[in-house]
C-alpha cells in the first residue's frame, strides 16, 4: 500500500523548532514533503506574493527521510507552490505548524499558520494547523506530540468535511496542570486592543511598533479560549466561506435594490 | 449636528485613482480621514506588521477637505493605527477601496481591501469594502459612484449587524450592458487554479511568478459571481467568525477526546 503523502508547512520559517518537531512526528505517518518559508512569516494572514518573484530551493536541514524546500514567500505561497509545482500528486494531508504561540479565537484570521491550512482545504486537502501556547523559541513540544498524533490519525482515517480545516491549539503544559484531553470548540469572541509603541529614530522621526492586549469578551463554555483555560486541547473546525448567511435577509429589507 | 467621521483605507496605495474617487464621494457624507498604505499592498490578506516598524506621515495629495496619512504597513495596520493612534473618536463608517479589480467569491480571503473592512468590523465600526471589476490603473469609476452613494447612505442610516461587514463588487460597465441594480448575495464556491510562471534570472537561477486562472464551480443563482455576470452590483455580508458550526457535531463523533 502506498504511504500517505504529507505536506508540512509553517509560518515561523523552515528552521523553527516547531516545524522540525512536526516533521519528525509526520515521518511516522507517511512520506513527508516540507515546503516552508525561508524566514519568519508570522502575522502574514492569507497574504500571497503578487508583485514580487518567489524563490524556491531544495534544502537539507537534518538527516530525516523528508524532502524539503525553502521558499522566499508567504505560508499560502508555500502551499500553492507545493501543490502546483513541487508535488506530483495531491497530498493526503497538509499540516501547518507547530506554531510558537496561540492561534486561538480571532488570531485565526491573522495567522500565517492557519492561512496555510485554509489554503490546503481550498485545494481539497484535509488540513490541520497546530499551535502551542508558548511563544518562546525553545518551547517544550513534548506533551503536544500525543495530541498531534491522535488528531492526525483521526484525520487520515476519517478525512474532514468539505471546505473545513482544523485549528488545533495546545495548552502549555505545567507539572501542576497537565493537559486533560481534547475539546471540539467554536472560535471565542475576543479581540486585540492595540497599543502602538511610539518611538523616535536617531534622526528624531517617529515610528511605531504594533503591540496589544488580547481581550476575551466570551463567557460561553464551548469556546476555544475556555477549553484552553481549562487545560484542554482546542479543535475548531474552520471554513473559508465567510458569508454571514444570517444577515442576508436583513440586508434584503434594508437596501433599495434598484 | 456632528458630521459622521469616515475612515477611508485601501490596498492599492494612497495615490491610486480608486481611493481618490472614494475620498471625493465620502467628502459629501462627512469628515473624511484617510489612512492608507504608501504603496501597493494587493494580496496582503489579513497580514499585520509584527516584526518590523511602521512609519506614518501626514500628507497632502489633493486640495480636498480630508486629512490624510500615508502608512508603511498593510491595510489592516492602517485601520489599527487609525483607530488607536490617529482618530480621537471611533469612526461612524470605515470604507475600503475602491479596489482596482474584483474581490468577489474566494478573493475575499486574499484581499487587503476586504481585510481592512473586516478589521473595521472587528473594531465595532460599520465597514464596507468596494471593488470594481477592472484591474487597470485608469479604470472608469463613474458608474460606480451611484451605487457607492446608495450603499453608504443605507449603512450610515441603518448600521450593520454585529460582526458583519460588506463586500461590494461592481461590474465593469459597458454601453451595451449597463448596471441593473444591487443584489445581496453569498460568496460563490470558486477557486484559483495556479500556474506558476517559472523563469531563469541572468545567473541561471530559477524563480517564479504566481499566476492563475479563476474557476467558478458554483451553479447557484444567489452567488456574487452570478449577480456580477448578470450586471448587478453584488453585496456579500462577511463575518470574521470562521467557525464551521455545522462540522462541530460530526467532529465530536469522530475523535476520541481523551
Amino acid at each position: 500500500m502506498k504511504e500517505p503523502l504529507i505536506l508540512v508547512v509553517n509560518d515561523d520559517g523552515i528552521s523553527a523548532p516547531g516545524i522540525r518537531k512536526l516533521i519528525s512526528i509526520m515521518s511516522d505517518f507517511g512520506d513527508v514533503v516540507v515546503v516552508a518559508p525561508d524566514g519568519p512569516q508570522s502575522g502574514m494572514g492569507h497574504a500571497i506574493t503578487i508583485n514580487a518573484t518567489i524563490r524556491c530551493d531544495k534544502v537539507t536541514i537534518d538527516d530525516g527521510p523528508q524532502e524539503e524546500y525553502s521558499v522566499s514567500g508567504t505560508p499560502v505561497d508555500c502551499v500553492k507552490l507545493a501543490v502546483n509545482e513541487i508535488l506530483n500528486r495531491k497530498p493526503d494531508l497538509c499540516v501547518s505548524g507547530i506554531n510558537h504561540g496561540s492561534n486561538s479565537s480571532i488570531n485565526v484570521i491573522y495567522s500565517g499558520t492557519m492561512s496555510a491550512a485554509v489554503e490546503g482545504a481550498l485545494e481539497g486537502i484535509p488540513s490541520i494547523g497546530f499551535s502551542l501556547l508558548d511563544f518562546s523559541h525553545d518551547a517544550d513540544f513534548r506533551e503536544s506530540e500525543k495530541y498531534i498524533r491522535k488528531i492526525t490519525e483521526s484525520v487520515l482515517k476519517n478525512g474532514l468535511p468539505d471546505g473545513v480545516c482544523l485549528n488545533v491549539n495546545i495548552p502549555k503544559s505545567k507539572v501542576s496542570d497537565r493537559i486533560k484531553g481534547i475539546k471540539i470548540c467554536r472560535q471565542a469572541k475576543a479581540n486585540w486592543v492595540e497599543e502602538f509603541d511610539q518611538r523616535k529614530d536617531p534622526n528624531g522621526r517617529i515610528y511605531y511598533w504594533l503591540t496589544g492586549t488580547f481581550v476575551n469578551y466570551d463567557k460561553g463554555e464551548d469556546s476555544d479560549e475556555k477549553a484552553l483555560e481549562n487545560h484542554f486541547v482546542s479543535v475548531v473546525p474552520v471554513q473559508y466561506d465567510v458569508t454571514a448567511y444570517h444577515a442576508i435577509s436583513e440586508l434584503n429589507n434594508w437596501i433599495d435594490n434598484e
